[in-house]
């Protein structure tokens, strides 16, 4: 076992994953903990606790995180760095805490497409470590998806974050999924495993890819009506047509960021893969990253970009 | 007092209200009782009773429903009607019941421009009601709006209904209000009543009415972390924004039922101002029609154009 180094944490709303790195950021152990809307204020004891066997074993250990640790719910309020963010700013500008021996990654904020403010927490350190383990992102023009709750389009100009753009796909699909009348809930809830329900979704959305999403939801519960739509198939179609919309609008908006005709996308293989094939429809490549890799390659380049951190021998 | 002629009832998911009418469908009386999803299948014993009194003053009487009560978790399940749907057939299609003294109102199906089947119920008694009520409505193509929890943008031709789309726009709004962590939840819900919010979401909107709604909905959250939008202003903004993809999503879709340059619309108060005020925004007029009051005129219209009753003398 190579020697410990640092400890890399992704410390989100509602999980912790503490990770023993070596010099390289290779992971020797890891650890999990309560998501920072749980910690309530509790940061230092609960990250002090989840170290001490660590501590006892390697001495003192500088630790990275990133996440809502560094939001107004977090340990330390870390201001936003504005876009365009060059990966080197965004280590410059994290904070350090207990004389330099936890840093945390602040978040990123732009004015976008839109032209409404935007914001990311957690995602930055995922595209710092995609520019890490694919070096082709870090010249040129390329459009990123992170899919999640608040899915990010992202558009990097030669390895800065120029801007991105948050859809609240993910939590949009759960809300519906879970409350509303346009899907079959309680007992008829069983949502069917297939992706042929969801492919229902995409073609349908694309058909008229132009037609706002607004008016097409009612369709999970019509075509059902209709004889046209399996109830299990109700919750995927509605994922169909949510994910098409928000690749639709999305690929509209950064066109001029789509040189390579090919997406980066970052997350878990499952929200990957459903992004992918709505990329495909408008016959797009997707290269799929995965989010908790891309996550901790960021957090161990942002170490390695650090000052040395202040080894508190006196612990 | 004029004399009772027949009993008017509105008969929706979560509310019955009955109106005692005279032969010109003024109201004499009303009543009110429980929606059909709590009447679970005792829709005679519920109606019984509540027509015991005016039955025991006025001897029998003939009644029309409309609403949920012709569903499938209704008193009698009476299919859709395919549009285009003249008035007259509308009341043709009626169900009778309890050999003709109760007729139930047939919802309106199509297929809708976005190319999918589509539904209504209890909605075409409000178009049958507006088309008394509005004379003008008879001959032409006029676009019309009911909005609420599934709003239905409706094209009148020459008096018949020719198709309709339906936008879950009000049960949307419900869910991100009440769940969803773009909009304050809990203490910090409460919600500025001034216009303002509802006025800066339409406008934002507006300024770029081609941007996917799904890409404008993170601004509730993120305008209020950049300062832009007071808390209470979140949900009222949230509304703007939706009720704009709304208007904006149907006005192009029925551009060609745009003839007046002015839509009608036929709701509560409440959201028909709103509506009103979305569709000013776009240089249309709007002409608006109590919801409730569009019900009753349908109803009693439809009671005219029944074959006369077999009232029941033994009763």
């Amino acid at each position: 076992m190579t020697e410990p180094s640092f400890v890399a944490g992704d410390w989100g709303t509602t999980h912790l994953r503490l990770f023993l790195c070596d010099a390289d950021g290779r992971v020797l152990d890891s650890a999990a903990g309560p998501g920072a809307a749980a910690v309530r204020g509790d940061f230092p004891r609960v990250f002090d606790s989840l170290l001490a066997g660590w501590r006892q074993r390697f001495g003192p250990l500088p630790a990275v995180l990133c996440g809502m640790v560094g939001s107004s719910i977090g340990w330390a309020q870390v201001p936003y760095l504005p876009c365009p963010a060059r990966p080197a700013r965004i280590a410059a500008a994290c904070v350090a805490l207990r004389d330099g021996s936890v840093h945390i990654v602040p978040g990123l904020s732009c004015e976008n497409r839109c032209g409404a403010p935007d914001y990311m927490r957690g995602e930055e350190t995922q595209l710092l470590g995609a520019l890490e383990l694919e070096p082709a992102l870090r010249a040129g023009r390329h459009l990123l998806c992170l899919p999640g709750t608040h899915t990010k389009w992202v558009a990097l100009e030669d390895g800065a974050v120029h801007d991105f753009l948050t859809a609240p796909t993910g939590e949009l699909f759960a809300l519906l999924r879970d409350h509303s009348v346009l899907v079959p809930q309680g007992d008829a809830a069983e949502s069917n495993p297939d992706a042929g329900g969801y492919a229902k979704g995409l073609a349908e959305f694309n058909r008229l890819s132009h037609a706002p999403l607004l008016h097409r939801l009612f369709e999970c519960r019509a075509r059902r009506l209709a004889g046209d739509l399996a109830e299990a198939d109700a919750a995927p179609y509605l994922s169909g047509l949510l994910i098409a919309s928000d690749v639709a609008g999305a690929l509209r908006t950064f066109a001029g960021s789509l040189v390579a005709r090919s997406v980066h996308l970052i997350g878990v293989p499952r929200l990957t893969a459903l992004y992918a094939s709505a990329l495909g429809a408008h016959g797009l490549a997707a290269h799929a990253l995965d989010g908790a890799a891309a996550s901790l390659a960021g957090l161990a380049q942002v170490q390695r970009w650090l000052p040395s951190p202040v080894t508190a021998h006196d612990d």
